[in-house]
């Protein structure tokens, strides 16, 4: 197909395909003269594909970069390549040093109890550390119960994430299993939105909606 | 106390404190002369609160003002005055428009489902629908029971937004209930991210992790 029928089939704009043809994000088509390509149904897949993490997934033109080097390899490091994409931002500079220590502590205790495999530079364990100090600043109190029923419901979701790819050919894996993490980021923040608007669990905390 | 001491317990820089009086996120202290004001410990509680958003939550400064007007109501509504915070930004044009309308008619079919109080201008319920359609778009196929299964994970971490804040007095809830949806969409990310790299949870997915 031509770039205007890849666009019309993508939603995205030509002089953008042009763009993302330049920063390598998008293999280059089937060059049939000197002004002309033609593309096929894999433009179309990784078009699709790129313009979902560039918007859902939040992510910069040189993350998409990475992670598609990534992808492309025959075992890609998934949570690895994924970066900090959809993690919080950090919250910086400690006033209190202990207080960080203690809060990587407890992440430490929670990733032994979930048997997790993340060593001490993975980004989201430092991650979860300083949610617990800024929980800790404001005097909130997260038990380790508490913390274990994010735990469970972060797994219940990345378990669904992978069951969105079951019916994919194994080849395909890769680029459906990055799109399933960073959609379903998307999707638990939406629903958590929206069951916050629930009449039946704001039932009892007092704002009266 | 000084802004020196206000700066050092909270550990933002004394300029970046002017900077949040300035922008009327932090209310004027006590002034005392021409040159100097007394800081209360509202002030720490404060900074610490806007530090929070502005970090973890990834609020731009507008929308930590709006966020903290409406927390200064009697009665704050909470998912609104969130606005679009942790929500995954739009997908943009749909190539196909039959399509956004159908993932807008499974969108409210689960919202209905789970007696959401969603009306059509919410924003989540936008997103949750632009998410579906990009999962359609990669052929992934999003089931009503693995919606539901996303649908459970977020009421879940939802309520454990809501434990987060048990203790704390009815005066102060609208700061920390903001606090908890913010950092609990920071919490729950991070632990997908690490509930992903388990050898447990990745032991069939061919990957060889």
């Amino acid at each position: 197909m031509k770039i205007a029928e890849l666009s019309r089939r993508t939603g995205v704009p030509v002089p953008t395909i042009k763009y993302y043809l330049r920063a390598g994000l998008l293999p280059a088509g089937e060059r049939t003269n000197a002004n002309q390509a033609r593309y096929a149904d894999l433009h179309v897949q990784r078009l699709r594909l790129v313009r979902i993490l560039l918007s859902i997934g939040g992510l910069s033109v040189a993350e998409v970069s990475r992670l598609l080097a990534e992808l492309d390899r025959p075992r890609p490091d998934m949570p690895a390549a994924l970066g900090s994409a959809s993690l919080p931002p950090a919250l910086g500079t400690p006033p209190d040093p202990p207080m960080l220590a203690a809060a990587l502590s407890t992440t430490d205790a929670m990733i032994k109890r979930w048997g997790w495999n993340a060593g001490a530079d993975v980004p989201a364990r430092h991650a979860v550390a300083d949610v617990i100090r800024a929980l800790w600043e404001m005097d909130l109190n997260i038990t380790d119960e508490l913390l274990d029923c994010y735990a469970e419901a972060a797994v219940a979701s990345v378990t669904a994430d992978r069951a969105l790819c079951d019916d994919v050919r194994p080849a395909d894996t890769g680029a459906h299993r990055a799109v399933a993490s960073i959609v379903g980021d998307g999707l638990i923040a939406a629903l958590r939105r929206l069951a916050d608007q629930s009449p039946r669990d704001m039932a009892d905390d007092g704002t009266g909606h």
